[in-house]
Formats: structure tokens, sequence, C-alpha cells
């Protein structure tokens, strides 16, 4: 890094709407990532990224800088081609357990690095450690042995890649700035391009539990993050879905896993499965090995065999019993009809509120906290019949859950079609 | 305070262009003089009013929220009645060291609450401070009986005024929002307002060597400004001045209090009594006393025997010789013909780099540096004559000064007018 800039000087291009040169785009992420830049300053520069904008070359570059601000990992030793998965994040979406072994069970190892959740989505660990015995951290080598030994794993992602995401999204998040499409994709692609997949398919999601609530907005998204993943030489494709209301019949961690397994024992929501296999036939389309249906693979009970090896490489059962809440609260349908809508982020909200999510980077989740749904939207209902059921290990929080839940659901007259899953397919 | 809000709630507003309520301005500018909100998030909320602009009620509520975290001053137990002046600053603005002493020769008191210079733009309490024994540094009480006694006198605002804008301008300075307007007029206005004057005259500038570099930005600013004193209940008006040239012929400290003792004798350049006594004209129609002209105030020694007074009063000799720089340098013209133009910024930067100015709160200045100009635009020149002369202690400093002298002046064939000193008068 040799050339220097002032801080303020680089603030006040974005800020007066000019395009931000390699070489100032290079030296305030770097400078930023030793403390050089301050975090006031970098906040004001992330304002005016996110009212300004950036363009493609910009949101490359300012990508490429974050993935040189650390490590990468490289996966070209193994005897298998890789493919990985991102999901923007949702309620319900506990695509990834069945995903991964899928994949691997159709040839195609899943180097899966997966984070927490905040707020009212919650996170693929945070999940999987609802399993007796499973540790989401493993060091490199362990990850690797696994990865050619069985051809998936999903564990948390080491401090080394893209260290300069890390610093600026807490900053992010407390700025006002998370909403700025250049800086989500840059965060998302340079940890997944630092991460050394060898191609990756994206699931955007949008609607109410969505970050990105409005399609357009999600496909903007979706291209920025497909056109930053090919120019780095990794093959990626996009999947726009919905998340208006929340995928399958579950929004917690323990809830979710025994869905997950239900999908990988041939049966799950209809939801859960079309994605599942859509994103797996995309992820094998983009490795350039589909020659086996996922699908029938599912269906022989293939992917269930290497769920199995996954969850016990890491230490877990995956036969042992889940853990179970102490306490249920049964919310009753107040009419007869049809579902209508039953809308994802009130659902996500009040999982979070049993226990099942954390406000703050850190805290502890309840395992067995969560929302299990008796009826999606479309389906008929009668009236007193359970709608949800609201797990916790404490009950005090029943109040504000249900609170969370007026007004999330309509009951009509007419019948109604399920929204579709997948909206679009980019890349 | 009663009231409370997330930070973030608040800087998401004005990021997606919404109207702040008055409780959300209030509780910002109180949470973060408290420490509450953070640094990081007030730069993005000053970088999201930049780009995203307030309403005349945010900025009035902004200026109001500003001057409640401090102390207010009160003139009213004085026999005077009071009016202060304000410039947005200048190269070579001299203009407050006349001024104070002719309001007050004609008989209304000048509560004059001052800065230090820092960057191209002097500060009055530098050029006062060449003055051998003066003190910028007056208690409260010293102020009132100076005011009482003399009815001028200018000194270093005190700490208690507007904490909240002391705050906010050193976190603007370093996160490059130090340009937006409604953020320069709260600033302004808040200190003025709370000083407690009973009127007051603003001086905007335009031009290359003024904060505002364009006339159409300088005049908003003026608007804003004047609306947010009158709306305050203190009678305000503004002259749009122009600042493409320096004012008078010297720029620096103790040349500049020689040149403003000059007009107070009756003499001195013309642009620098014809601004003097404009605003003096100003300040005494503000206050509702214009019985006398400042012409011939100015004219008949007056305002020269306040003058005096005023610099005994805070431990000046107004009869000392002035400090004289150790090392000259002449600049002199390339060829005969008129000055045409002799640019602001580029005479300031001079002048600073001389040792006049400093880059950094708290630097020492040198009393002696500066620029002495031999032409102003519109004279006629010819070729070898002086055209300006650098002064300073330091004559290391010569080759950067007469660097920033590059370019800056043109000579032509044709006659040129002088440019105008004032523009417009808003209010």
């Amino acid at each position: 890094m040799t050339e220097s800039f002032d801080a303020v000087e680089v603030i006040a291009a974005k800020r007066d709407r000019h395009e931000l040169t390699d070489p100032q785009i290079d030296w305030v992420v770097d400078a930023y990532t030793r403390g050089i830049v301050a975090d006031e300053q970098m906040s004001a520069l992330a304002m005016a990224i996110l009212i300004n904008g950036m363009n493609r070359r910009e949101i490359a570059r300012w990508t490429h800088a974050m993935i040189a601000s650390g490590e990468r990992m490289d996966f070209s030793s193994l005897s298998w081609t890789t493919s990985d998965k991102h999901s923007t994040g949702g309620v319900g979406d506990k695509i990834t357990l069945p995903l991964a072994p899928l994949v691997a069970a159709c040839g195609v190892a899943v180097p899966q690095l997966s984070g927490r959740g905040l707020g009212h989505t919650g996170g693929t660990l945070d999940k999987l450690e609802a399993i007796p015995g499973w540790r989401a951290s493993l060091t490199n080598d362990e990850m690797m042995a696994q990865l050619e030994d069985i051809g998936a794993v999903i564990c948390a992602a080491g401090a080394g890649l893209a260290p300069a995401d890390k610093k600026l999204y807490a900053l992010r998040d407390v700025t006002g700035t998370v909403e700025a499409i250049p800086l989500i994709a840059s965060s998302i692609m340079s940890k997944k391009i630092a991460e050394g997949t060898g191609s990756l398919v994206l699931d955007v999601k949008a609607g109410s539990g969505a970050f990105m609530k409005d399609v357009d907005q999600a496909r903007e998204l979706a291209e920025t993050m497909v056109a930053l993943g090919n120019d780095a030489g990794v093959k990626t494709v996009a999947l726009l879905t919905n998340m208006s209301t929340p995928l399958g019949l579950t929004a917690g961690n323990a809830c979710e896993v025994a869905e997950a397994v239900e999908v990988l024992a041939g049966g799950g929501p209809a939801d859960v499965v079309e994605l599942t296999v859509a994103l797996a036939r995309e992820m094998l389309a983009a490795a350039g090995k589909d020659d086996r249906d996922p699908a029938d693979v599912l269906a022989s009970g293939g992917a269930m065999d290497v769920w199995k090896r996954m969850i016990r490489a890491q230490g877990g059962d995956p036969d042992a019993p889940l853990p179970v809440a102490k306490e249920t609260h049964v919310v009753t349908a107040p009419e007869s009809g049809t579902l209508h809508r039953l809308d994802a982020m009130g659902v996500g909200v009040a999982a979070w509120r049993l226990g099942a999510g954390r406000s703050r980077p850190g805290e502890q989740v309840q395992a067995a906290a969560g929302v299990v749904m008796h009826a999606k939207p479309g389906d008929a209902v009668t009236a007193g019949q359970p709608l949800m059921t609201l797990h916790t290990d404490t009950p005090e929080r029943f109040e504000r859950a249900v609170a969370a839940l007026d007004g999330v659901y309509d009951i009509g007259t007419a019948g109604a079609e399920p929204p579709p899953v997948v909206i679009d397919r980019i890349g």
C-alpha cells in the first residue's frame, strides 16, 4: 500500500457524487481495518455510499479490498468440486440443513461457513447447536478433512476471513447504514470469495420477513452479487425467493432441525422441499455436475446418510431426542375459512421474543424456543383449531410473543393460492 | 427531556428523507452532548443531513437544541442596546477591528465574542494578539463591565455557550460534513443567539477565499440564518459580500491591525472603509439607533478613541509598535498593465504558509507573518514594481508561500473595474 489519502478527501468525493478511484478504495478499507481511518469517518463514508451509491467497478474494488484485508481459503486440494449457498436470511429458513448433505450426496462438496442469528432471523449455527453434542467451531484442518471424507461441513467462519467486513458490519449496525446495497453485496461476497468456493448459489429473499422488503431491491442486490462473483472467477447464480410468509411450518432452533430431518427423510413441508431441491439443482449445475437429480437422491435416503455422518463428525448425535420446551401456548383460529396471509416478520419477531433469537451478538438463545405453525397460506382452517403453538422455557415471554402476532394473519372466505416459492432466477 | 429514541431510528429517518420531529432533534442533540449518541452515529446523521437537507423548522429546532445544551448570556442589564456582527470568514477580513469601536462610538454596544483562525482564514483574536499586552480571555463580569464602560469588547467566547456545537463542529471537521448549510447555519446562530445580542448583522462572503465559493449557496446560507435569527427574536440582517479577492491590502495579523488603525484614523483601503461603514449602518439600523452616520463618526476620530480605550481595557498598548517580521520577500509584477484578478484563496494560503495561520487548533501563529499587497484588482501596475511583500520570521517558508501565489493574479491590457464589495442585502 504505497498511496495514501486523507480520509476527509475520500469521504468528500463520495459525498459529492464522484466515483471513488481504485487507490482510494484500497486505502480507505485498509486504513479503516488498521484503525487509521476512525469509526466516525467510516460511518460518514458509509452513509454517503448508502445515499449516493457506488457503480459496479467501485463495488468490485471495495469487495476486493475487503478480501485483501484477511486470509483466503483454498479448496483446490480436495478431490471434490465445491459449491456453496448463501441466503440473505429469512424466517424459518432452515434450508442449509437438508441442502448441504443433499448436494454432497449428489457428488459436490459443500463448505458452508455460517453465522449466528441476530434479531428476527435465526442463524444456521444456532439451529444446529440444538442437536446434543454438536459443535460449530472447527480448525481449518478439521474442516478440510471432513469435507474430503463426507463432502459437507457446516461450521463457524473463522475470524481470519475479511476482517474489514467484520469491523465494518458492526459499525453499520449502529449507524443506520446497514441498508446500502453496495455494502451488503460486498460484505456477503467478500466472505464467500475469500472462502474459496468453486461456485456459489445465492438465495436472495424478498418480502416482509426478509432484509429486502421489496422485490426490485432484492433483484438489484442479486444482480450486483452475481456480477461480483462471476467477475471474481466464482460461477455465481441467484434465486429470488419469497419471504412474505415463513418457510415451512417452524421458526426456531430445535423445531427447525426436526423439520429439516423430516425433509431428509422424504417428507416435510412442500415449500421447504421445493426450495431445497431448486437450490441443489442450481449448485450442481454451477459446479458442472448435474448427472443426478437431487429430488431422486432425497427420496432414496442418500442425503440422510450424509446428514448423520456430518452431524456425528462434529460431535453431535443425530439420533438423540431434540430439546423440548418447558411451556407451550396455543394460538387458535378465530374463525373458519382460508388462511390468506401469515406474515413472516410477525412470526419471526414472535420466535425471537420466545427466546429463539438474540438482540445483541453473544447473547444465549433457547434451543427449544420457537413457533410451530399448523397452517400455511392457502390452507383451510376451522374456528378454534390451533393456528400456531408457541414454545419457550420462560413463560413470561408469551405475552410479548402473542402481541407480536397481532394482525399478522388474515382468514378469508374465498380460496387462496399459496405464494410462489421461487420468484425468479438471476445468472 | 422525557422522550427517548434509538439513535439508529433517528439516523434512518433522515437517511430516508423524512423530516425529523422536534422531540427527535431535542433528543439527539442532547444525547450526543452527553455522550449517549456516539461520534460514529452523529457523523452518519450529519452526512444524511448534508445530503438530504433539513427544512426551516428542523433547522430552527436543531439550533434551539444546541442553544439549550449550554448557558445563555443576557445583556438586558446594560444601559446600552446591543448589536453584533458575524462574518463567515475571508482573507484579509479585519473588519471587526474598526467596526466594533465605530458602532460603539455611534451609541450601540458591540459584544463581539470571537474565535481563532484555522486554515487560510485568519481569526480576529489572532490579529488582536499581535498588539503587545492584549489578552483575549475575559470573565463574564469583566466583559459586562467593559461593555457598560466603553461599549465595545472583542474577546474569546466562553466554553459554556452551545457546547453541543463545539463537540459537533470538531466531529464535522474530520468527517467531511462541514459543508452542510443546515449545520453551518445552526452552528453560527446557536452561538450568536445564546450570546444574547439584541440584534445581529451577518457578513456572508462568497468567492474563492470564502467558505461558500458560490453566490447562490452563500445566499441560501444567509437567508437561512436571517430566518433563524428573526424567529428567535434577534433582529437579523445579512450582507452578501465579495470574497473573490482579499479585503484591503493586508492578510496576516499585525499587518491587518495596522490597516484597521489606518481606517480608524480616517484612511485605509476604500473596500475596507466601505464594508466597515456598510456593516455599521446595518448594525445601527438593526439596533434601532441610526441618528448618526458612521462615516462621519469615523472621520471625526470618535471611533479611534473607543478603539484605544477598548485595547487598553484588555491590557494592550494601542500606541506600542506592532511586531515586524524578521524577513521579507518581494513578488514583482512580470508585466505592465491593469491587475485584473488577485485571488483571495491564493493570498490566504500564502499568508497561512508564511506562519500567519494554523493547520490545527492550538497551534501558535506568527504575529508579524503575512502578505502586504501593493495593488488591488483595477489598479494599474508596471513591470518590475512590487506586487506583494511576504513577511515571516522563518524564511524557509518563502518557497511554499511563493508557490501558493502561482497563477493567482492576471495582468491585462484593458482597464478593469474593481469587483463590488457588497453584492446584496438580505433581511
